[in-house]
């Protein structure tokens, strides 16, 4: 149990060394926090920037033995890691934030739904499936079109199939891989709006102001933050992130996706249990970011007021986007921030701007 | 010859790996570049946050030449790496940003001075001393009581000693190990200032506003920025500092600072090839610091306009002192950094905490 405050020199391990991982590595930097970093890729993005890494898989026992004895406390930097690897590091001594509940609860689209109605947050509807034939009678309680997606991996829209009547439910069964499922209600939303929110381990808690997504091809192309025209908003959304929070006994910084209905009632997409591409304006809006507040709710510190400066436009550079690098770096209100990756392949985060609104 | 922007992905070698270095590589991580260290010492605060160090005195010509084989191009994070090095990579291939020539005439006070009253800046009075027998003449054109220094070496109030009359030659000739030095009149100022200045490849130069400093024995304490009531000084500095950069053709970050008279007349004091310990207030006062601009500059980057948010008070974190850290954290405007070092020996620069001031 880390009881107190992790002293600076101590050692913060981060499973994955992708962008999210870097750039919480360059945070526990500033902090005088030494980075280890586990990730079965032998040159990472995160790596190039930490004092250690361990090339291995996340389940390798031996590495994750390893792994403990050398890190003070352990994080993720995104939610696909076995939850069972955050339960033997455990085993081995050392404690990860968030928790293995958090990511287990996380990691299952139709455990994560539950969940949020258990607590009262409001989500589309949605049928768990386990088989093809199962889908034509959701279809029928949900309304069509449904999305099929599968419960557990996928992200920036991989792992999906929009459903728009019976006969196409064996074809989209098949297109995500024969797995067990869930098949969501489409939600009629006027926007897509996100909350970036952290919990120390005293259970305090800070919000960001809520962020506007756009999505392209279902990946995030821009969040413009905070949201516009979204004060009423602001409230109903820290207050659903509150919940989450709680009713996980979350420790560390959670992304909330929402989709707000016509009339301003909000549900809950989906939970990143992480650092989160739609709070990334904050590194150049707020004086505290959420790498940062991430690590200091890891670290056992206390958290700190996000302290918001400025409007920020934050845009993705997606595959060869990137090479628009030295255009960016002219503009004047352009803060560029590139993941050090070699292989722009079409749609790869490759880095983000944050344009500065005045 | 860098004739264009390096691209990201583009090795950034510093000579140097105290805090200056984490932070500058830290900055260039940011920018997608990777970044190699030469430092002698096998651990330090910068080799811990970046891709490769190399342990290795700085006139070690293999190292140097591995150095430049590895780096696109080479930057210092201190004054008093040999400018011979500088010309050895050079030789070997890769351009440095400052160059040799800035760096030699920066250290030495002696041929700093010259080099400012040459360009139209002015310093308080002084003399080349090469014997002890020369302090009493020069005592007495410069007045009592003036300053001698080494003309080489020396920070932190290191190698200085005041003389008050011409019996105290021998013992400050001593005190300061009898080496090339300088003997400067005292200047009667009001506050210490200083300006942090950056010239890209492009010969475009960007300003920072005017901070007020405050050094308890010899080593800086605390940074006020923007300085009170310099609005009408920050012309004057700008001038200042353009003349200086223009003059050594300088391509980086340079700390200049500054001596104000009585009726704001303004002094050079010291020049500082490099980013500066004054100019740390910027990573939480502006929009892009001077860290990310000293890089800009030494990639062939264009400079940004530093984009001025909040006014700082930036506080040295010396030896125990940063065993605050905890109660620091607590605080809700402040924002720290430190410097990942083991042994907190007095006086020695452990982290600073940059408060936000409304």
């Amino acid at each position: 149990m880390i009881d107190s405050p992790l002293p600076p020199g101590s050692t913060i391990g981060i499973l994955g060394g992708g962008q999210l991982g870097r750039m919480l590595s360059l945070a526990a930097a500033k902090l005088g926090f030494d980075v280890a970093v586990l990730e079965p890729e032998p040159v990472s993005p995160a790596g190039r920037v930490s004092s250690l890494e361990l090339s291995e898989v996340y389940d390798d026992e031996d590495a994750l033995q390893v792994f403990a004895g050398i890190c003070d406390v352990v994080t993720f930097e995104f939610e696909n890691v076995p939850a069972l690897a955050l339960e033997r590091l455990k085993a081995f001594g050392t404690e990860t934030a968030p928790g293995p509940r958090a990511l287990a609860v996380t990691q299952d689209r139709v455990d994560e739904k539950r969940f949020l109605n258990g607590v009262g947050v409001e989500t589309v509807a949605f049928e768990a499936i386990d088989a093809a034939v199962e889908i034509p009678e959701a279809l029928q309680r949900l309304g069509a079109p449904a999305l099929l997606k599968t419960r557990r991996e996928g992200y920036d829209g991989k792992g999906q199939s929009w459903i728009n009547n019976g006969g196409e439910a064996a074809v989209a069964w098949n297109r995500i891989g024969r797995v067990p499922s869930i098949l969501e209600a489409k939600a009629s939303f006027v926007r897509e709006l996100s909350i970036i929110a952290a919990r120390g381990r005293d259970g305090a808690m800070v919000f960001y102001p809520v962020g506007q997504n756009t999505h392209e091809d279902g990946i995030l192309r821009r969040t413009l933050a905070p949201a516009p025209d979204a004060e009423a908003l602001q409230p109903k959304a820290e207050a659903i992130a509150r919940k989450v929070l709680e009713g996980l006994d979350y420790v560390g910084v959670m992304g909330v996706e929402l989709f707000e209905l016509p009339g301003g009632r909000l549900l809950v997409n989906e939970l990143a249990p992480r650092v989160h591409n739609t709070g990334h304006w904050t590194q150049d809006g707020c004086a505290c970011d959420q790498f940062e507040q991430h690590i200091r709710a890891v670290a056992g510190w206390p958290l700190v007021n996000p302290g918001h400066y400025t409007s920020v436009e934050m845009e993705n550079l997606l595959g060869d986007e990137v090479d628009r690098w030295a255009e960016i770096a002219q503009e004047p209100n352009a803060r560029l921030h590139l993941y050090g990756k070699g292989d722009a392949r079409p749609g790869r985060k490759m880095g983000h701007v944050n344009r500065i609104r005045s």
